[in-house]
């Protein structure tokens, strides 16, 4: 599969043409960011153990019936997605109280909910991706009811598919956020990525962090934590299968 | 009636106990609040207008057959109130973006809706009133599924009959802030205050407008904009009736 010219280079990734019209060539960055890019790190190591864990969970989740725009891991740092244009909406599952809604909503980091809650933020960076209700998806024109509906039954699907797989690893998913985009017959497909990036996962006796909140909040070695997901969801066999 | 003891102060009320268990006497104030507290003054004859306007319209929703807390204007100043315990809860109905959705969404101050749409702000000082979803209204038990349906209903039947009254005296209803309480026997009122405090009310033909955001924005003399509310609205004449 040849790579063709940049299409998009975001915070953590870069877009490429290929010489199928259908299908885009995506390689991961050694870049961290948080806090709406005003904290900044290049860490080496961390755009290899991104994709070949959002690699490795989209493969399982394909398998599961969740339909998303991988296609194949094509290195180390890259993959091969179906073409899509994203949905402007981060779509946000939680299953303990964590980050932003332990401060909006004044309860404590950790309380587990009594059910996973789903939640829609509007991807604008100018305004700091704020949350949003499903009347405001609608005044925003950025996905129709039914799509709406679609969105959260797949992020409660990827919700029982991911708790499934990282229990057996020992690790607590916390919360996470999934994009989703439309093919050009207007089917949405679970895009972008699933990576400690885009998830909390804790470990399941100490609670340790293995996520972004270790950037984020200055709590150890990045690579090692997001080594240690690699690890227990199989290590670099699993990825090459 | 008699007023009792004082039970509660709040910015812009004062809340007392009366001869009657089940009655509170309400002392509307001259303090102007905003911006969650940061900015205040004292204006003379803004309890007086608010008492008034809130008396005024609470019965004209009592007239079109939705329940609420109102029982009887006592003075310029002072009403008479069925006691509730109010639900954690401020729910806004907007038929026109303005003032925080703007600043949300990133659209234009103006734009009409093309239809109503209710919002829940969850009521704590502390964390600055914030938006929050359905499921953060579970997650907080602050109202149950039955309630919040109930509270939707109840939102849009007050728009509908608030924007018949006002459409009558030449002025746009933009937005507005309701709350709701339970009596003892768990029955949902509507309650507090609707008063241009709570309102963002346009000229229909100006787009001037007769609102708090007079106050918030430096616009101009606040109680001759709420004189004019009330002055439309029937004045005087129509406080006593």
């Amino acid at each position: 599969m040849e790579k063709g010219e940049l299409l998009y280079e975001g915070k953590a990734k870069k877009i490429f043409r290929t010489n199928d019209d259908q299908l885009f060539y995506v390689s991961y960055k050694d870049s961290a960011t948080a806090f709406n890019g005003e904290k900044k790190a290049t860490i080496s190591g961390k755009g290899r153990l991104n994709n070949e864990i959002s690699s490795l969970l989209f493969s399982k989740l394909k398998e599961a019936g969740v339909n998303n725009h991988f296609e194949k891991r094509l290195s180390e740092t890259d993959q091969l997605v179906r073409k899509v244009s994203i949905v402007p909406l981060e779509v946000v599952v939680r299953n303990v109280i964590a980050g932003s809604l332990a401060k909006r909503i004044g309860l404590e980091e950790g309380t587990a909910l009594e059910q996973p809650i789903v939640e829609f933020y509007y991807k604008n960076d100018d305004l700091g991706d704020p949350l949003i209700t499903e009347d405001h998806i609608a005044v925003l024109k950025a996905a129709d009811p039914g799509q709406i509906k679609e969105m959260k039954q797949a992020a409660l699907k990827v919700n029982e598919v991911l708790i499934s797989h990282f229990t057996d690893c020992g690790i607590r998913l916390i919360d996470f956020k999934l994009e989703f985009g439309l093919t050009e017959e207007g089917t949405l497909l679970l895009a972008d990525e699933i990576s400690p990036d885009t998830c909390r996962l804790w470990d399941e006796k100490t609670n340790q962090k293995f996520d972004k909140d270790v950037f984020r909040r200055d709590l150890g070695s990045l690579t090692e934590a997001y080594e240690e997901i690699l690890t227990r969801l199989g290590g670099n066999d699993a990825c090459t299968k």
